[in-house]
């Protein structure tokens, strides 16, 4: 399939992954696509279990995010299944007849309603998913499924990724201790081909569907949408929490509240944890960049401009090259469309201000600059000087990896 | 500075270029930034010329842009110069005054007012222009300009160019033939660095200037608009139209009419063939694609599809490696962000439809497919398959090439 890809060295170890109440889960391989190495993740969650998800703004979606949106109106989830090697997207009516099958099989297993299962896809586009070997493989893995396989799950959805991805943190809601644990897969902002973003977290909290619902967009825009690899969409993107309610804390209500804050916070903690995981094996990453826009006149205007600095190709390949080219975050600041004065400019890189208030600083010590661009971890501010607006994403750099992985002939 | 970078295999040679009357040019080694080649482009027109010019949608333009805008007031040009290495952006007061003090001895040395001056400049941001040295070029420049200088003057404005660029067209204007000579520069769509887009135009045809600011944004509307190499927008694009009027014929109105009809399309030709000369000597680039989509709900959302497409990564990359990947197409539809609807979308490359109504066609014949991946020339279709709105595109493919160019240490 593709060449042998070395593993980013940006990479960050697993770390230990204890058993979450209420969750079960476990990989098996069906053969779908990859050869060898497990390609189907299956968890069980117990009865009670309340379910949130955010997915791809793209509009031509693969056929599991329609079912996971109209799924999530029952807001309760027993099973999720993904498989790895196909998207299923692109299919057409055959796409949701393998949905349906998929959904089928497992709901069986699990004792549950077909809408209660939740499913994801990620792999090559428009090749009709053979859920028949699928469907065969899940009473096996169904059969196994244990509250330990947190690190196997997490390798079990790996496709161009480089390294499994995964997180854990505890938050305490009225008093009682909860763990939330998370993990992802990822290593371009996507490639359709391979290289969707999924994320699968949950909790033992309990938590109303439409409170967890709010939690988990807000965890989401800030985090995975503050990131971006290569400015391409999959139609696969998918993210989805699900709570046991196992903890056994006294009940918080479905009303935004201050019982939740801990948890917010903890949440928003993890998901930017998995997201910046997964631009740290953004395709042929050799850097993690840090771009901090401020003085702009919103806030959503300074995250429009600092994506402009964080997905143009010319400011990734300078980084690459270990150039801190303030030239090129200037014309990506302007292209942005964003309300910006040339004059009012100013653009450090690794803190060292080197353009400032429209013109280069003169002799601004230029060696702490050289250093940083050395680094393996690259921060980049721009001041816009017009208001108070202020935004952080992450992106990584573009390197020869990237056209190596991207570029490479389907065999 | 850079490496030497091979000339692109897409080149195409330099047509004949005629005199035009009105427009005498050359070229001179002020030593700006190259040393022992041309960097410095003056062209002289006679009086009565008029001028029109598109510049840069970026929010942060260079003081040459700027000083273009405000001489275009005056509706009257005598002189233009432009130089290679030194870009004059990010230079806050400095660059005002390096733009007054070139104007000033232009139009000392051509006889007119410094407004009447052009200026135009591509090379790094941030540092201030050594204008004096461009002024001491000058006067022996000035001394040797002729009719013949178009060829020296397309290769004194390269900087990373592989080949220099022109065209030359003949129109009709009430019965009387009058030429159109144009040269371009440029190898990404931008890169602020050095490969910034310029483009000078001249034709012995008289139009006012009204009438002639139409006519290029018309043409520029239909070809330097509809191309992208990197998505990224240079601080200095600068396309600026000479007509001299020496041509002879009949009096054109300032108000639209059928008189200009042939000259607008020949004109627009010309634009198209510098736009796409450009592309192929995109940064890299190893193939030309075009893109054309159709059945989108309007031709202005066609466009934003189609560059969609021709600005993804992921579909750029693909096409280096000659793979048809059709599932990264579908992909870039949907993040256009445009009305689409997957099941009604329809993909084919090469001529061959290889996806139909949302759905992969069942033994569709790869052969001929696979043959025109291996060519110069990639044809992409989609048929969003929703309303009438169509357009073409014009962009290259992302090769280690783009990664070599821009991610090389300035030295």
């Amino acid at each position: 399939m593709a060449q042998a890809i070395p593993v980013s060295p940006l990479k960050v170890d697993l770390p230990p992954l204890p058993p979450l109440k209420g969750v079960r889960l476990g990989v098996a391989a069906a053969g779908l696509r990859y050869q060898g190495r497990p390609d189907v993740m299956m968890m069980e969650f117990a009865p009670g279990t309340t379910v949130a998800g955010v997915f791809t703004s793209n509009k031509c979606p693969g056929a599991p995010v329609d079912w996971c949106r109209t799924a999530l109106k029952g807001e309760a989830a027993r099973a999720l299944v993904v498989n790895a090697g196909n998207a299923n997207v692109f299919t057409g009516r055959a796409g949701v007849v393998a949905c349906e099958a998929t959904a089928a099989a497992a709901a069986a297993l699990a004792g549950c309603k077909p809408s209660e299962v939740f499913l994801a896809s990620t792999g090559v586009i428009g090749q009709v998913m053979p859920h028949e070997k699928l469907a065969a493989a899940l009473p096996a893995l169904h059969a196994e499924l244990k509250e330990t396989g947190w690190a196997d799950a997490a390798r079990g959805i790996m496709t161009t990724d480089t390294f499994p991805k995964a997180c854990a943190r505890t938050a305490t809601i009225h008093g009682t201790k909860v763990t939330i644990i998370g993990i992802a897969k990822g290593s371009g902002m996507v490639a359709p081909d391979m290289a969707t973003m999924l994320s699968f977290v949950a909790t033992d909290a309990g938590i109303p569907a439409a409170a967890l619902q709010s939690l988990l967009r807000k965890g989401v825009e800030a985090s995975f949408n503050r990131t971006t690899v290569d400015s391409d969409t999959s139609t696969s993107d998918t993210v989805l929490l699900f709570a046991t309610g196992q903890a056994g804390h006294d009940r918080v209500s479905a009303l935004p509240g201050t019982a939740l804050d801990d948890f917010q916070e903890q949440l928003n903690a993890l998901l930017l944890d998995l997201a910046l995981q997964v631009v740290r094996d953004g395709e042929g990453a050799q850097k993690l960049v840090k771009v901090t826009v401020k003085g702009a006149l919103s806030d959503s205007s300074a995250k429009r401009i600092a994506m402009a600095i964080a997905n143009s190709p010319l400011v990734k390949t300078a980084i690459a090259g270990e150039d801190a080219n303030w030239g090129r975050i200037v014309m990506a600041v302007g292209k942005a469309g964003e309300p910006a004065d040339r004059d009012k400019l100013s653009v450090a890189v690794g803190g060292v201000w080197m353009a400032r208030d429209g013109g280069v600083v003169e002799g601004y010590d230029e060696a702490p600059v050289v250093a940083h661009m050395k680094g393996r971890e690259i921060d980049i501010e721009v001041d816009i000087g017009l208001g108070k607006g202020e935004a952080t994403v992450w992106t990584c750099d573009l390197t020869h990896g990237y056209i190596d992985i991207n570029g490479s002939y389907r065999s």
